[in-house]
């Protein structure tokens, strides 16, 4: 392995610039959940120059069975923007509705498939404009308004550019076949499900994911990530009938007061004996002027278990309450999934190989793998490959700058981090796949 | 009229003691709502002998009108007590199951029908034992632990036999005819309903009832008493699923989470343009032990309204409001009426004819009609008058003995204010009736 | 008074064309509560031109009484963009910073005083542009985004000042001496408390208010409007602390929960014995990201009572409600007063007297008040006027043009009703005043 | 070991007919918590004629440290009942006003000091009467109404016994000490603490408990019983005042109310990042009349976490909940603490050492040890011995009859499981105390 290691070390090296400037244009031109037309025709066109077998849009995602897909006139004026700003139309028009997957081949005809995911989507965060903020004193700060790459997608896609470029060098090293999956609207947990449900990691023997965390320090690495709880995004909207809240308030269907019920018994849904479970409203928008008894009530709303089947007790649940909540102020309901994720973990034999990889490796650490607390959609697809006797794990990367956390307006990553996941998914792939 | 004011008073002179005497045996041996099984069969007896045609049992109660009906065991029990303690067997027989309504007529065959209401039951207050109080003193106090004539109905029914009696020695001064209605069940407004739906108001041109306040001075009338308030009285019980608190608590349906749920929201019911309207829950209990999911809810409750139809939408407000709080939490509901009464006024025509009556008897002083803001079922019977085209009228009297208000352990009353009905009402009853 | 009616008759006509002209001037040049700079220089300019005492800014509003005053940089930016838009720099710098009343007298140094108020703010509300509107249609459409003269203010204003020409011109038919008063911030009834306590009602005999109706008939007159409910307007935040909603949910402190248990307790505040009472959370807006505690809440409350007792009884316990509530969840309270009026109805005598003036006005047609179950700021000044001795009464004036209310998008009126106003309040003006 | 195990088997054989007639007594004189005067004076005359050192009353029980103790009349005639029914004045006089605990040393001068622990209190709970069960049949049913030894504590006193006379005759195989502790008021985990606080487990370098279950198999014994909650059990009492709800509702502070969201936001405790919590409101009785604004609420609650700390936790919440709830409605709230248990485990290395006794005893098969999810006060106890670097186990012992469970009115148990407990206890007690 000590020599596989040098020569993807030597690559990588050679590759620094190229990550950099990759990640610095995704970081300028950020693009939201199912509307990475810009970021993922780039990708696939370089994987394609690569000679990568390129597949795209309904081939790798099953529509139906995206989550929180913004409205079409906004997908259609994002993927406007996104030809003004230098995507390849060529590639975007099989992606035109939000399409936005890419997902490239390297085959051999033989086995083991390993596969990597990298995903791509931007956040609603406004991006800090001071020359304290790295991008901003650099001039790769957003050009989009309260969108920005603050969670460190940028550099993901950047880095499985690069693993492409080395894999693409050393192709003759691998004995079974590799498969590079770029995933969009991680963000909200809203995408892996539509490519699972594609059929993108059947038939996967290893699966790998990878994520930078700017509160680890560089190098640190982390290769059986898990704890994840399994969620359910929901939008929940209650249409009551307004009145006059002097004159004629007998008159309303109150959907505010609908909305408070339902607020206190979602709180109280009780704890499970079987383990940890969360709920959560995030936001309540209601009502009008007031005068107006309210009509209408908006509530952003998310349930998580320590397992998948606790995430549906806490989901049937919230959703019993609405409906009576509803029912109570004769409003209609509403309910929209914006997002999921399952529950997930690593699994160990898959980790452990890992880790020894990156104990080799100078540039990494190992650090003992974390319970996460929090959720991601990548668990859909390890769940799906360790179902069909595949195995699979989650790498975390730190990328330390220090200070400001993931989703806030001044994230930043030291970008060297990039080149350290380039030679240990690079190396990790080559191993898995039969290389040494 | 002051000849017969003059004749009338001479009687009711004449029959002080017997009113005594009536009085504290009815105070004696008091009994609840649908258990007056003594009291009206002594009524019904005595009407008998005096030569008036008495209806019992199903001839003036409408069995499946009647609310709060105490369960079969108790019904019977107190019948048996009734039976050991002096009630006749021949009346009784009529009126086994709770059928204690009793109805005498003086009938001519002609026009106008002049009808009475006394009611007769007693209430579930422990009367007061101690020699400051008066029954308790003279030996009157009630035999039976925690049922008690706390609010003076054992005085009205006395009055109404003391009526009987005049109106019996002066039955050739009325052209009409005369009515006397005893009335089970006021207490909780559960009687009235049943008496209406029996028939016994129909074709009655003069209707009047009355009862004695102890917070008035003796002798002051107001004769047109209204603004009674629309009433439901209603049950409502959730049943749930218990399930240990420590070990399953997903296992439970927590009827008292879903009770908790219901009373916030009924309380919260819209006010309505249309005037008053109130709502309480008098009494919640819920659950068992401690460590254990309470799958038991019992909450008691009331609505009300300045009108029959303010009322309307608050009972259907209720039931909306607890339906959906047992549906919230998987829980069954039963709700069950217990007791109602109709908004109501008294006619202002007939109130003024009664209180120029009162004028010219030495012992009244009228006072002005109260709006009472609570509620009380002779609105059932004024406003199945009213609808028919005839006249009806509450009349209230002053029976003070000071300090101690209605329902409580140490209620009393001044027993020279039965007197003074006896003859405010016989003299009503001959003048209506067409006597001069 | 023909003669009279005639006189003031001929000179409205003569203004017919110059009150349209001025309605629709301040129609496109619409300006909210406090930020009337350009109407009322324009206002005080003309009063001023007419020989007209006029007081401005501070010597007529009470800064500090004030409720729901914008900030400071909206203030701002409403005063230069009123000076772009023809505002007069002379009369405006006194208005600077939100004193936006105008008072104007002729003053003859004997009494009767008699005061008319016109108010001229206008409302947030977006007019259509369509050309079924007519202010669309016909070129005088609102030009401020978002801001409109939904409610006919503009049209009182222009009444003003049609009403101030003819007392002008009739001013020796004055025995007495007049006031006009131009009050900023009527909507959501923010502005007459500050011009009560600067004092611009002490010392009035007589005093009329004007309301334009858009569903009544064009010429109906209702003298005596009453039954205005008192009302409390205030906006409640809550601020809590944010945290994960998957990692670290018990160290949020929910600043949703805590407004959501307000809200219910809010509408479950008891009814009052002595009558009407409202309250309604017209707004709720809580919390940032779906995986977020909520942090912040913003309630948007009114009360109402009959009286102003009950209003007070009303938010007084609101108060307690948003406290308990807020120290339940751990968060900050803050409450701002943001409008309020107190109960109030027309002195039945003046109503009579302008009844009586309205039955001799052709183009009037006397109708019967009506009670309100709505607020009006109005109330400030009548029941300050009724305090010390005098007469107040406000004037429903039908406006028809049928279909679209008051605060609509296509609220729109007959203009022939302003020749109309102006006529009965210039009669109303000169014969309280001692003309003939 | 084999030898002392076959010494011990024979004793314990000898014994079985007092074990019963002594389980037999307890049971048809059961007594509730802090009232065990029959039971502890019975159990201490006993031990002090074995020779033991007998602590009793304050030298055992620290008072102030108490919880759920009945109120003073209740435990006096409870204490005269005991006389009655046969307990010893002697030493009931010590445990006079409920000091209900006994310890009994056989002392040596030398460590270790071995303890055993054993609960006497009974239930509130109906014994069944029909013949099927047992204690029926055979005529040691429950003399007391609604008190019954429904979880074995019955048994629990008489193995006690049986130890104590066992160990009393292989006195001499002990190098060390011995201390059998025999615990008032397990049920409602409310006596533990204070004997705690008196010092009966200081110095202890060997704890054991033991628990009988209806449920195992006769003889299964689980050396290491832990996953117990910890838990506070406390009563909350709100006092607001009284109105009528037809006619003064504003008047009442309605505890009802305060209570319901109370109830709510309990529940809506925020679940904890660090592990499992719990809250129960087992039971809610609010009100008096249909017709009256409820002024008394109380709620009989409990929490509990998977750590102290997470109980503290709730329990911190949920008095800050009830403290705003009852603010809102000015209500006084009074909280009184009625129980609490710390969280606790066995150590393992204690539990392995009596399993491998365990396996040595025919009559005993190993089962594995079990996660409790409920809560028990021994771990008090346990967490003092842990503290101080001694060693602490509970052993479950079953006693299968099938059937019914624990706190149920047919419970009982095999009593042949007495005899395989005080084997395994005796046995545990003289090889941990030096013994072979």
């Amino acid at each position: 392995m000590q020599h596989l290691i040098e020569r993807v070390s030597h690559l990588v090296a050679r590759l620094e610039d190229r990550l950099i400037a990759s990640r610095r244009d995704f970081h300028r031109h950020p693009e939201l959940g199912w509307t990475e037309f810009r970021t993922a025709s780039l990708i696939a066109r370089r994987l394609d120059a690569l000679g990568y077998e390129v597949a795209l849009g309904r081939q790798v995602i099953d529509a139906g069975s995206r989550m929180g897909v913004p409205p079409d006139g906004i997908l259609e004026s994002c993927w406007q923007c996104a030809l003004r700003e230098g995507g390849d139309p060529h590639y975007m028009e099989a992606m035109r509705g939000g399409l936005t997957g890419v997902v490239a081949d390297l085959r051999s005809g033989r086995r083991p498939l390993v596969a990597l995911r990298f995903d791509v989507d931007a956040l609603g965060v406004q991006e800090a404009a001071d020359p304290d903020h790295r991008p901003a004193r650099e001039g790769f700060r957003s050009l989009h308004d309260g969108v920005s790459h603050a969670c460190g997608h940028d550099a993901h896609a950047a880095v499985g550019l690069a693993v492409a470029e080395v894999l693409r060098q050393l192709r003759r090293e691998i004995v079974g076949s590799v498969r590079l999956i770029f995933q969009p609207a991680e963000e909200g947990v809203r995408g892996a499900r539509a490519m699972v449900q594609a059929g993108v990691v059947d038939g996967v023997d290893y699966l790998l994911g990878h994520h930078l965390y700017s509160s680890w320090p560089l190098g640190e690495v982390a290769a059986g990530m898990g704890g994840y709880l399994a969620t359910t995004k929901f939008d929940a909207r209650m249409a009551g009938q307004p009145a006059h809240a002097g004159g004629e308030p007998h008159r309303g269907h109150n959907a505010l007061l609908a909305a408070a019920t339902a607020v206190l018994n979602l709180y109280a849904i009780p704890r499970h004996r079987q383990g940890a479970t969360r709920i959560n409203v995030g936001r309540l928008d209601a009502g009008t002027g007031r005068n107006v008894i309210p009509a209408e009530a908006h509530l952003v709303v998310e349930t998580r278990g320590a397992t998948t089947e606790l995430n549906d007790y806490m989901y049937a649940c919230a959703k019993r309450v609405l409906e009576a909540a509803a029912a109570m102020y004769e409003c209609q309901l509403e309910i929209v999934e914006m997002g999921a994720a399952a529950s997930g973990s690593s699994d160990r034999a898959l980790a452990e190989r890992v880790e020894a990889m990156a104990r080799q490796i100078d540039s990494c650490t190992v650090r003992a793998p974390e319970e996460s607390g929090g959720s991601e959609d990548f668990t859909y697809m390890m769940t799906r490959v360790q179902e069909r006797g595949g195995l699979a794990a989650n790498v975390g990367l730190g990328a330390n700058l220090g200070g400001w956390g993931h989703h806030t307006s001044r994230f930043d990553i030291d970008e060297r981090a990039m080149g350290v996941a380039a030679t240990l998914l690079s190396v990790a792939a080559l191993e898995l796949g039969g290389g040494r």
